[in-house]
């Protein structure tokens, strides 16, 4: 708990002076002012981010945090729980979809089981963080322990801070885990007090029956458990998931390394929730990528006031949009960094 | 004309059986069928227009054509018409957003002149194809000539025709032209039967007086001219522009050489109608990279059937968004090309 009291004490606000002038370069680029729309306005984000209104993308690093959940047990999911380990190794071959979209855009991912309900085989790339074997069936009770809540969140924390030194510029964050969009309808439905059944989608594929039996289970599990709307970490330990407090841990910790955050879906998003109901002031280093196809996503996006870059109906996780909100948020830099303005150009301005 | 008739002629639909195999492939990668959305959907497209099921791209091509409209006389734009010139010496320079965007996604910028109402210095990086210096002012007679406008497509098609050798996997289209869209926005209100000011907005910024006058502009250019619907040529020719027909015919001879056009905005759009009007063959190989503010492009993409992948308030043209959809588009045929499949990866498939 004291690491994630500290990180929280040392989150500090975006350098307010620091936007003024990197808007002004903005104003002065050849370019109809505001032509550019939201290239223009994540640069002077992130410069503010950065306390820099000039900054630099060169380290780029996703998170892609793996967790098991015991509410799969419900048939709550279109796929086994074994792809969850599955998946990993995948991404440590390099073989799934976060490995190609990283490589497109030059990002290094980071794999962490946080959660995973199988002994892993070791390997130099997979950071192992295991907070416990999968969380437990949140149908029948608490997903986890309290203590389990805080030290899923400080596990992200101390991936962050492990990867410091060889150097990070922008966070992505993604997500790998069977049954996942159970746990974010649930965290969703209990933050923000809205239905069940309208911020739940159908996963990786249920059909009609399916999502109905996934609606009746969440709400069953929030009538089970109460979770505090006011308390992020009793909402995550009863409903949430390792992985998801997991990524918490890694959005505060970037907002607390001023490090611009971009986040995936619906995983990330429910994540997002949670980190902001930890401390509001993590919002202005937050990036939303896309607009999942989980319609609980766009609640979320919404409720923290952040508009989605990419339009691709993506719903694979794993941090595959964020990767792509990546090279968007270097292109915005590399406009304010690069480009002539109207008196190196010698362009007229505007009548 | 007869280029532009051959070209016509010679454009082939996609191929189907290559897109089976591409689909086929998509839905044995390790992820839920239809994950990714619109990226997997933009690699069956490409496969189908390349002929190849696992089709890459090395050689991105964006071109940026310029040209002048004699309809700034009547205060349309918030820009005075030397910008045009000015703007074209500063892509060479590499100093636009246009450059800055294009290194970004690592494609190269064919800058064009096909109707600069100046004399511009000679540059080995400029292709001069000059049809005019300028369109008239549309507000008193044609814009141009049924022969000029012809010459305008057709120096589209040149263009891409002198860099074929060179190699090029897809195509971006982009504009540069102080006024144009002036003409976009009477073309689009032509050839699709809705009124003015549904299809105008306030370009490179317009306040409310000025708006109201480029509406009546149009308008009174449309009554003056009554260009025919079913011809997209007299509707080039009278209130189209030089870099419009242009931009038609670098679409016309991308579907016809089987590469990918991702059009840019709303000027882009108004050449896609024209191109699709003259040849509804060319559809799919149109990809739209975002939807501009110019409330006219949202009318556009909707009649074309396209979906804009981004979501940025883009509204500089240039190509600026059709480089970043490019991206996306490689990115859609990594995912084809390098992920592994749930058999090399030993994953489980759905229950």
């Amino acid at each position: 708990m004291a690491k994630l009291e500290q990180t929280i004490a040392d989150i500090q606000p975006p350098h307010e002076r620091v936007m003024e002038e990197a808007r002004r370069r903005q104003d002065n680029l050849t370019k109809p002012q505001g032509s550019l729309g939201q290239l223009e306005s994540l640069s002077i984000q992130v410069a503010g981010m950065r306390g820099s209104p000039a900054p630099r993308i060169n380290h780029k690093v996703i998170f892609t945090l793996a967790g098991d959940h015991g509410v799969t047990e419900e048939g709550v999911s279109a796929y086994p729980p074994e792809v969850t380990p599955q998946m990993v190794y995948n991404f440590l071959r390099g073989g799934a979809g976060i490995n190609v979209l990283a490589r497109h855009v030059g990002a290094r991912v980071v794999v962490a089981d946080i959660g995973v309900a199988t002994v892993l085989e070791k390997h130099p790339n997979l950071k192992d963080k295991k907070v416990a074997f999968g969380t437990r069936n949140m149908a029948k009770g608490p997903a986890m322990t309290r203590e389990e809540a805080i030290r899923s969140i400080e596990a992200g924390i101390e991936l962050v801070e492990e990867e410091l030194n060889l150097g990070m510029d922008i966070i992505g964050t993604g997500d790998m885990g069977i049954g996942n969009t159970t746990p974010s309808s649930a965290i969703t439905a209990a933050t923000l007090g809205v239905e069940v059944k309208t911020v739940t989608g159908r996963g990786t594929g249920l059909d009609d029956k399916g999502w109905e039996r996934k609606v009746e289970i969440i709400q069953r599990a929030l009538d089970l458990n109460r979770p505090d709307p006011k308390d992020p970490i009793d909402v995550l330990s009863k409903v949430g998931g390792l992985e998801i407090g997991g990524i918490a841990g890694v959005i505060l910790a970037g907002a607390r390394y001023q490090i611009p955050v971009v986040i995936d879906g619906f995983i990330s998003g429910a994540a997002a929730l949670i980190a902001t109901l930890l401390s509001p002031q993590v919002k202005p280093y937050l990036i939303a990528s896309h607009q999942s196809v989980e319609q609980g996503h766009r609640i979320i996006l919404e409720r923290l006031g952040l508009r989605p870059l990419l339009n691709l109906d993506l719903r694979l996780g794993e941090g595959t949009g964020a990767a792509l909100g990546i090279s968007l948020v270097e292109a915005s830099l590399k406009i304010l960094n690069e480009m002539a303005t109207f008196a190196e150009a010698g362009v007229s301005e505007r009548l």
